[in-house]
């Protein structure tokens, strides 16, 4: 019951690397990121302008684990383990015979899985004497993660937050005021590519890709700063697989194990913390029907309709080329609630398991996912973010597989956070406001 | 770790009963709630109209445990047990030799400790077939949580939202309707006594005593409706005891006993459920030393300011009067923020246990409050309610009197809630807005 003291042993004290099953199962690794302008894989020394040396290596390492530091293991003991649940009311509600799990991480202070991550890159940062992060937000979530966790190690934070969002979800400005941080709504005239941007569109909605570009230009030319993402990047996923490590043992006492993992997938972080961890499983040939679908809006398609190609991070071009679907680094999605999952791209590990078909994807539209998380809250209480209505959507259209077949399929979902910063989303909603 | 699911045993599966304690070390009880008309005690046949037969027996009884029945115990599995956290990060900033120990109720899906009655109420109500609960709600957290608890037990909920909340915090509306439940603001139109107390102030803020009054009254003349109350009454601070239970068993693996145990207080259900189970052991003479404290604002000082004398629970005289602290039933307090202390009078057992110095009190400004509920965010992570922020400043207070004294004193405290839909007044309290 204690979980916070007594069950130290339950969190895990390492991440899990996916990159190892891959290389050691499938012979094979993602391509490299390549340098935006020679188009020549990148080596260690261009990332050292914005990332520490450890979380460098954790880019491209392949051992199977990485230990959790302990300042980190003694952080996560705020909210961690996360409860593991069973959705009987909506299984019932849903008439399905399937048995639907799922991880709920919105009990994390900042209300969502963001701060698995946002937590260790602080930590490494500080180690190697940083003084100040910059970031990128769509929704909020990953900012207020970044802000909670600089504040901690004792660390300025500055944020770009999508425009778009920072006018639906106020609240979460309020957030990272809160925690010390600073917050500018992006594109801004602070930097050269936001003025860019602003002058190309000066009624812009902005994106994650602009508000990277942002970020990346702030660290890039201050004195002490780097710069952390909250998605994408192999470290990033590596972090997030605690999530995956915690459920598998949850679900061991349990006596049972998933037939299909299912996350929301903006740039992969989430779905890939819940998934890999099984998927490991599955590379070595120990869980070979397993099913994992990343879930995407129908308004930001990525996967289901993107390209598998080389593309750039930010719309600016200032990152790294990575190998990804995409749907074009300009691309400026329709402003929807689902602030996370506005990105063009998706991390190079979640596009080449899709590439490779290890895992499958859907996409659905917002009114679908509202609808979704509607029937979620009044069958189980806990109201969803956005972004992880996705992955309801798609558990109910399991569950109804399930019922068709005839099936006790075992489903398990990230409920990756909350939505009591999103209820204005909500209100719309249920005026009947949201037809997109 | 997967304490929803194999740690039963550590959600209590009985409600702790004071009132056995008092009878039996104390020989004294509360003077019991009398007739507004003929002055005499009330029978249970006067509640019958509004209660159940079972919550109008548990305001009586004297057995020391009330077995919780297993449809609700199962419901508790949401979200119980919660977790018991070690503010360690605060003791630092605060330079204390105090060990600081809260009880978070926030990780209930409506946000706050609310639900542990509103489940328990609901369901005694749709076992005797009632169709329909009505009810007052202050910031929102009570209304939430009834509104859930009736949504899972299929019955209708209707909530008067005193106005000053319902202007200030528009999403906890927003939670209500997903829920289910129809929100009025209070004072409405739509009663006798709301029109009655419009006619005499048409711009009032209304208050938790006027909202009562309508609910009372729309329930006693609605078929098949009943009411429910959030605090002050016998049964709903029984329902919470659950807090102080949990808290107490995951202190003994601590291996630390309390020497003081701090709650805000508006009615007194949050500080009557982490405190009555330690009180227990102070009159039974086990834990002597044991201090509670219950904290309030400034604004509705009725512990700290109030005259003990009988009153009436709501502002139209409808309810039973109740020997109790109270600063007048026709008292509109300041619009501050912490919507659920609002409340005119204290529950008839805090009053008695205060009246015989069994409890201490204390009264916040709203500006201290949020000062410590900032303090408190950036060292711990989680915001808190404005309510519960009231117990922190209490807490802060109690931290420099241990550095005084050079003591390793153990406070525990109850975090009610989160503010997460708070975030309105926590910005213009960073604004600089906030002066009351």
């Amino acid at each position: 019951m204690n979980i916070q003291i007594n069950h130290k042993q339950e969190i895990p004290d390492s991440y899990l690397n996916i990159s190892y099953y891959l290389n050691k199962y499938l012979h094979e690794l993602p391509e490299p990121p390549l340098d935006p302008k020679t188009k020549q894989p990148i080596g260690p020394d261009a990332l050292a302008r914005l990332f520490p040396q450890e979380l460098i290596r954790q880019e491209v390492t392949l051992e199977e684990f990485v230990p959790i530091p302990e300042e980190v293991q003694e952080l996560y003991k705020m909210y961690r383990p996360t409860p593991l649940l069973r959705a009987r009311r909506l299984e019932k509600v849903l008439g399905t015979p399937a048995r639907i799990y799922f991880k709920y991480e919105g009990v994390s202070p900042v209300g969502s899985h963001k701060l698995n991550t946002a937590l260790a890159q602080a930590y490494y940062n500080k180690k190697e004497g940083v003084r100040m992060l910059t970031t990128e937000t769509g929704a909020g979530q990953w900012g207020s993660a970044l802000a909670l966790a600089c504040k901690l190690f004792d660390m300025k934070c500055k944020v770009f937050m999508v425009k778009s969002s920072y006018a639906q979800k106020p609240y979460r400005k309020t957030v990272m005021h809160l925690y010390g941080a600073e917050v500018t709504a992006s594109p801004s005239r602070e930097t050269k590519s936001g003025t860019a941007f602003l002058l190309k569109d000066s009624k812009t909605t902005g994106s994650l890709g602009m508000a990277i570009s942002e970020a990346v230009e702030v660290a890039a030319t201050t004195e002490g700063a780097h710069y952390a993402l909250g998605s994408v990047l192999n470290h990033v996923l590596l972090h997030q697989t605690i999530i995956g490590q915690e459920a598998k043992l949850q679900l061991m006492k349990e006596d049972v194990v998933p037939d299909v993992v299912i996350g929301c997938c903006g740039g992969g972080s989430n779905l890939a913390g819940i998934s890999f961890p099984f998927l490991a499983d599955k590379l070595s040939g120990k869980r070979n029907a397993l099913r994992v679908v990343a879930v995407e809006p129908k308004a930001c398609p990525s996967l289901t309709c993107g390209e598998y190609r080389y593309d750039s991070g930010d719309s600016a071009g200032m990152t790294p080329l990575m190998k990804m679907y995409t749907v074009g680094s300009d691309f400026v999605p329709p402003a929807i609630h689902a602030g996370g999952l506005r990105y063009h791209g998706d991390s190079p590990l979640i596009s080449f398991l899709y590439h490779k078909k290890l895992i499958e994807a859907a996409a659905f539209s917002q009114q679908q996912c509202f609808r979704a998380a509607e029937i979620f809250a009044q069958a189980e209480g806990i109201i969803p973010a956005p972004e992880s209505s996705h992955a309801i959507a798609q558990v109910i259209s399991e569950a109804a597989r399930a019922k068709k077949e005839g099936k006790r399929t075992v489903i398990l979902f990230n409920l990756s956070g909350h939505g009591l910063l999103d209820l204005g989303a909500y209100e719309e909603f249920l005026q009947g406001g949201l037809y997109t």
